[in-house]
C-alpha cells in the first residue's frame, strides 16, 4: 500500500515536473523565438550611407515600367543615392519631409512618384533655401504637394524624412546634387519606435507651427 | 517488486523532471534578466534632442568643483544643450569628433575639459569653416588636442561624435550658438553597435585622408 501510494505521489511529481519542464522550454522556445525575430527586423532595419556618392544612373528606379536599359554613359550600379531612393520608394501611405535644401532633381522625381502613387506628402522647407536657384520645392508645390515653410529668423534646418510613419532617414545630407556628389556627408535610416516617435512629433509640431493661417506678409529679415 | 520498481523508476522520472524544470526555469530567469538588462541600456542609450534650445546655465557642468551655483541670471534648468554636453562629458577614454561647424564657447570648453582629464580627443573639421571668425578649432588646437581638415571643393559637412567608441552622437546640428540658440535641429545619440562601427570607420578613413603628410601648400580653391 505505502508503495503503491508513493508510487503515484512519484507518478504525480514526475508527471507535474515534466509538464512544467515542458511547458517551460515550450515558453522559452517561444520568447527565443520572438526576441530573435525582433533582433533580426532591427538588424536589417538600420542602414547607414555615407556620401559623396559617385553619380549613378537612377532611371530605373524612377521609370520602373520602362523594360530596357537606360542608354546614358553612368554606371548602373549602386550607390549611397540609390540606397536613399529605394528606402524612400518603399512608400505606400505616408512620406514626412523635414528638408532645409532640397534642389535634387532625383530625388524631386521621387518624391513625385511617390505623390502620383497616392502617397501622402508633406513637405517643410525653410523660407530662404525653397527660393534659391534650382530649388525643387517650387516644383513639388505646383505638382500638388503640401508645402509649409518657417518665417523666423533661423533656419528650419532639420534634413529628415519619415515613411510611413515606420522608418526614419535622418543625417547631415542636404537634398542637394553639391552634397551628394562633393561632400563628406551621412544618412543614418532606424526603424526604433522610440526615434521615429519623437522625429513625428516634431514634424507634426513644426507643421503646425508653419501653418499658412499664421504667416506674416512681412515678417523680420533672416 | 514491480511497484517497487516502477516506485523507483517514477521517483527518477520526477527527480528529473524536477530538476529539468528547475533548470529550464532557471535559465528562463536567467535569460530574461539578461534581456531586460539589455533593454534597459538601450532604452537609456537613445535619445533625442531638438533644438533651438533657450539659454541657460552650464557652469555647474563644466566646473564641477565649485560647490556654489553660479550667480548669472540665466536659468539653471536642463536643456538640449546641457543634455548633449552631459553625453560629450561621460567620455572616460576617447572622443572622436567630425564638426563642419564648431564655433559654440560651451561644447568647446567641454571638449577642453575632457582633454585636461586625459580623454584622447581627435577633431576632423572643414578647412574653409575651422577658419571663419569665432571658430573654436584654433583654441582646441593650441590646447594640443590632435585636429585634421579636408583639402577638396566640397564640404566635410558631417556633424557627428563618438563617445568611448559607443555613443554616436549625430544629427543636423552643426556646433555653433546660431544652430543652438536660433535654428530648429536634431541630435540623435545611439549606443547602437553596428551603427558606431560605420561612424568609426567612416572617421578612421577620413583620418588617414586628412593626414597632414599628403596636405598641399596651394590646393585647388573651393
Amino acid at each position: 500500500m505505502w508503495a503503491t501510494t508513493t508510487a503515484v505521489s512519484w507518478k504525480t511529481l514526475g508527471l507535474a515536473s515534466l509538464l512544467l519542464a515542458l511547458g517551460l522550454e515550450g515558453v522559452t522556445r517561444l520568447l527565443l523565438f520572438v526576441l530573435r525575430g525582433r533582433q533580426q527586423r532591427r538588424s536589417s532595419a538600420s542602414e547607414v550611407l555615407f556620401f559623396p556618392a559617385p553619380p549613378t544612373c537612377t532611371e530605373a528606379l524612377l521609370r520602373p515600367s520602362r523594360p530596357l536599359p537606360c542608354a546614358c554613359g553612368l554606371p548602373h550600379t549602386e550607390s549611397s543615392l540609390s540606397r536613399l531612393m529605394l528606402r524612400l520608394l518603399s512608400a505606400r501611405r505616408s512620406l514626412e519631409l523635414c528638408i532645409f535644401s532640397f534642389s535634387n532633381p532625383q530625388l524631386a522625381r521621387t518624391v513625385l512618384l511617390l505623390h502620383r502613387r497616392g502617397v501622402r506628402v508633406r513637405l517643410i522647407a525653410d523660407s530662404d533655401y525653397m527660393a534659391v536657384k534650382g530649388s525643387q520645392v517650387g516644383v513639388l508645390r505646383k505638382a500638388g504637394i503640401a508645402v509649409r515653410h518657417d518665417q523666423h529668423i533661423g533656419y528650419m534646418h532639420h534634413k529628415f524624412a519619415v515613411v510611413d510613419k515606420t522608418v526614419l532617414i535622418t543625417g547631415s545630407l542636404n537634398w542637394t546634387t553639391q552634397a551628394i556628389q562633393t561632400n563628406r556627408e551621412n544618412i543614418l535610416i532606424l526603424e526604433d519606435v522610440t526615434v521615429v516617435k519623437a522625429f513625428m512629433e516634431e514634424f507634426e509640431r513644426i507643421w503646425q507651427e508653419y501653418d499658412p493661417s499664421t504667416y506674416e506678409f512681412f515678417p523680420a529679415k533672416k
